[in-house]
């Protein structure tokens, strides 16, 4: 477990961006640049296909004050993807050509930043390189607003997106009661299967201007209990705000949005969206009343500015933890959280799980921590959540505008 | 113009509300509390509306340290209305009753905080007062988003307003260019005649992260050199982010939203997304891109944890003028600001100017300001915007999340 090992790294984002990936970049980056065994280090345009494609940026080359503004960058900056890899027992075409470009540029580092298809990912070239005796210690750092990840606490991203829903929940529910008329608002929420996101409306209902409703996808959505329960408080206080995940389903599974649209992403998720404007339109039908539909939209996954300084430190640290176990020996491992408290203070730990264990399998909220009612959350859920996006980091800005990372992005030859 | 005038005042918000109105707030109600002459400070429940229907909270009874929250506030915490009066000569019903609850309450002062509509009815009970020999100062504060209130450099509200639409612009931009397929991002924002928030969406592409193309309602919008242009940017890059405007329209003068006949998906659902949406829709069409519609919706103007300090500092400023000039002798004007500079840095100048000047007057963008193409900012209109948004407040929190004022609002016998 903690032989030297000289070669190359190569670095890569892949699945939907958050506000603090490219943290987890520095910290895999900056680490890797520290470490005497790692000879050069590549980031991947757009993730494995930047590997396939032979389109490696060498970050060597970069500026450090440059790559130090990736901490405060939104978004994937070497480029993402949702390419999904074929199984290697079934078609090795792929791997063939990773083992090529690991080979040509001496390879013997690969760390992967993503949610559960990049593990899944991350895994497979991980077992093959192994089948085929190619020395290569394969590291994946968490990353997922979505917060579903298998075998951790928390992902990095999903408490940036939690702050930046619970503050926009706050100030939407200023503006959404300003008025003496009824009115029925539906924020749209990001998280397909998961309900963390949506969950975390409740912190703005928490500290005091907060969504009356918030439903997930962990219960069967019944639109009957929905009408019913938006009626009883549109009749009580004339205003309603509610907090709808986009994963919402019925209780044969199809999402109450599903009817919209049948576009696809890459992996074959349906692609989600509209049902603020859709719910919005059937209360109004029901109602009466003035709706607004709003959805979130992108805005959650990068809103940076008003990311958690605790989920920009994790998610560095997770990058810095998975190249520092690499160099002892560690490979096959996804970097994992776990809570702790010291003098009742939340602090977070380390783990190493095994990548396999993380693949394709999705945490969701326990149950537990929805209200009886099924449309609010309870303390728990508040009590896991609040530690996480604790924190303001100081912004670096042009004329109160952001500064982000300038890369070079040099190709490597 | 200089005598002694002993009484209440009242001040109400109305209209459409922002991140600062109640940083203009607290300039009146602070001013108003230290001022010997007013006695009593009462804040109108949903502006003129809270007049009528005797809804007066009475300011006095305040907590000083939740006033000054009102600094960080968004929204009109003291509720708003969209409430038209009518001409004095047509109806005069209700200036009665507003004269028969100034007699109530000893009210001397009145203070309105509002953009053309607000500016409109202070005016009219400025003039009915006078007509009926009761002496009472009335003054206007300025407040919208949208920028567009004559004879005033700027309006409150409208830098923090552009400084969230820059700085969310930048975070899309950032967002919507991260994986190598083809995707056009179309961004809505708020601004049904005047072009100034759209505008301000080119503040991101000034600091090297927007939109590609921004369009306004100043110019006519037409949907063939629209789809040139964005086919051309996304034959070139393979991205393409739009900004546009809420209010663009045809030559024929109808708003492009309003064309909902085209706006039908795959499965001929008709689109219950706005602007957006439909643009976006159409875009897929033609080019079989990935499409997005975003959007920016309420949080726009109720974004405080993005508001500019210079807005608040100007909001508050404009409050406190109002006051300080009332108390002074002056009535029947509107606070408005001039552009100074000194050292060559930005200052701003109060002025005031005649409330009946302003109502019903729209200022639009200049059309110089305006690219060739009509699809871009000229470098003049980014050298107005900058200094406006300058400055970061220190935002109160609790646990991360924003402290917002919590008044006890108690009401006036």
């Amino acid at each position: 477990m903690s032989e030297q090992l000289r070669g190359a790294c190569i670095f890569g984002q892949s699945g939907g961006p958050t506000s603090v990936i490219n943290a987890s970049a520095y910290g895999v980056i900056r680490t890797a640049l520290d470490a005497d065994c790692i000879t050069k280090v590549y980031g991947a345009a757009h993730g494995i296909k930047g590997v396939l494609e032979d389109k490696l940026y060498v970050m060597d080359e970069e500026d450090p004050e440059e790559l130090r503004l990736l901490l405060h960058t939104p978004s994937s900056e070497l480029g993402s993807c949702r390419y999904k890899i074929a199984d290697p027992e079934k078609d090795d075409t792929d791997y063939k050509r990773i083992l090529e470009i690991f080979k040509k540029y001496d390879v013997r580092y690969f760390f992967y930043n993503g949610g559960n298809d990049s593990m899944d990912t991350c895994s497979k070239i991980s077992r093959y390189m192994e089948s085929v005796g190619y020395e290569c210690r394969v590291m994946g750092v968490p990353k997922t607003i979505d917060n579903d990840l298998f075998g951790t606490d928390h992902c990095p991203g999903f408490a940036s997106a939690a702050k930046y829903i619970a503050t926009s929940c706050m100030e939407i529910n200023k503006d959404a009661r300003v008025y003496d008329n009824g009115m029925i608002t539906v924020i749209e929420i990001m998280g397909r299967h998961a309900g963390w996101l949506a969950g975390s409306a409740a912190l703005a209902t928490a500290f005091g201007s907060g969504p009356d409703l918030v439903y997930l996808p962990e219960y069967d959505f019944d639109i009957e209990k929905f009408y019913a329960d938006v009626e009883k408080i549109y009749a009580e206080k004339g205003k309603v705000l509610i907090a709808v995940s986009e994963g919402i389903h019925y209780a044969d599974g199809s999402f109450v949005s599903e009817a919209k649209t049948s576009a696809t992403d890459g992996f074959g998720h349906a692609q989600l969206g509209g049902l603020a404007a859709l719910l919005a339109s059937l209360l109004q039908g029901r109602t009466g009343a003035k709706v607004r539909g709003i959805e979130l939209s992108l805005l959650q996954r990068c809103g940076a500015h008003l990311a958690s300084q605790t989920d920009i430190d994790e998610a560095f640290g997770a990058g810095k933890e998975a190249v520092e176990q690499a160099v002892k020996g560690v490979t096959g491992k996804m970097v994992a959280f776990r809570r702790d408290s010291v003098d009742g203070k939340y602090v977070c730990r380390y783990e190493l799980i095994p990548l396999d264990s993380v693949a394709n399998f999705e945490k969701k909220v326990p149950l537990e921590w929805i209200n009886d009612e099924h449309n609010g959350m309870k303390q728990e859920f508040i009590d896991y959540v609040l530690p996480l996006i604790q924190g303001e980091p100081v912004l670096p800005l042009d004329h109160s505008l952001p500064r982000y990372a300038k890369l070079k992005k040099v190709l490597a030859k």
